[in-house]
């Protein structure tokens, strides 16, 4: 193919959950199927570049310097933080409803192997808002995997300092799901997790 | 979300393959966790929206008038042209090796269903080459469904007064398939285009 097109195709395999396949499929209806959808495109990126930044509290997705939830004190009252991997997290925390407090998103978790460290994670944030003293407790809903168990582990090492509650969230069989189909480390988490009647 | 957030969302949406939340993670990326890629996306978009063209006389793409494949003596001396649906079939044959004539994209099939007619797909230029005279042979290399079955006979109908040969390329087991996990659709083509030793 010609050079501008393999340079847009490259872009495009940079996103999340895109092959070299799907990049190639999107390129061409970007740029042969439906042209006034790459104008479109480009505007909404370049309006979006300009408007968003990171709320400088928590971290999340904002149009100025504080994200609605931070902003608002019925959210932040209880003093209750959850710390989440990604800002996607958060936005399933949202719509579900379940939840109340303020969030503070870290942008990954640690992983030696792909050379994630604390100083990649936004966890310098998080002690100063644990200093600031707002705090009554961190909810960690971090994932459920080796590395998620890893960051867990160092977030409560460097918080046992400060005396504050940090308690994770559940693990177990998900809503419908059904011990014929749960995977080893769901069956473990869930009966270390027993609860008496 | 913020308004330029949900904007750019809904845009990046529009690709093919990608659905609400695969938009989210992508917006999410290109904006908080990679800003950079997101500047480096929209240059090789808007450089590819300047350079990228198709060619007029095969519709695929291309940078100047004719794309190399037109241009390539080579390729055109047989008179062989390969009618597929898309421009990415066209790459995947290409990469295949196995073929060694020209082509013609039709940018989709005939689906009335989703309002797409002969005046939606590139068969103006088809004509126009079959009543130049350059072509020997038809190949269509469109899909083995319904839609792809409806194209192959309208266009079957609207060749047949140039007297232009016209065949269609062999359906049954892939390469590496067996018959236990074939479909009902793929055993019956393989059925019918059962060749004697």
């Amino acid at each position: 193919m010609t050079p501008s097109f393999e340079a847009l195709q490259s872009q495009l395999k940079q996103l999340p959950g895109v092959g070299y396949r799907s990049a190639e499929r999107m390129a061409i209806r970007l740029l042969l199927e439906k042209p006034e959808s790459s104008k479109a495109l480009i505007e909404a990126l370049s309006r979006a570049r300009e408007n968003v930044t990171s709320c400088e509290v928590c971290g999340t997705i904002c149009e100025a310097g504080e994200c609605e939830i931070c902003a608002d004190e019925r959210r932040t009252a209880s003093g209750q933080v959850c710390v989440v991997e990604h800002v996607s997290d958060l936005l399933s925390l949202e719509k579900s409803g379940a939840y109340g407090g303020s969030y503070h998103v870290l942008h990954g978790k640690l992983s030696p192997i792909n050379g994630i460290g604390p100083d990649e994670l936004n966890i310098d944030a998080l002690m100063r808002r644990v200093a600031a003293g707002s705090i009554s407790e961190l909810i960690l809903a971090l994932p459920n995997d080796i590395e998620g168990e890893a960051t867990c582990h160092y977030l409560i090492d460097l918080l046992e300092p400060h005396g504050v509650k940090v308690t994770r969230i559940g693990f177990g069989l998900p809503s419908g799901g059904s011990v014929l189909y749960a995977d080893a480390v769901t069956l473990k988490s869930a009966l270390d997790a027993r609860q008496s009647f």
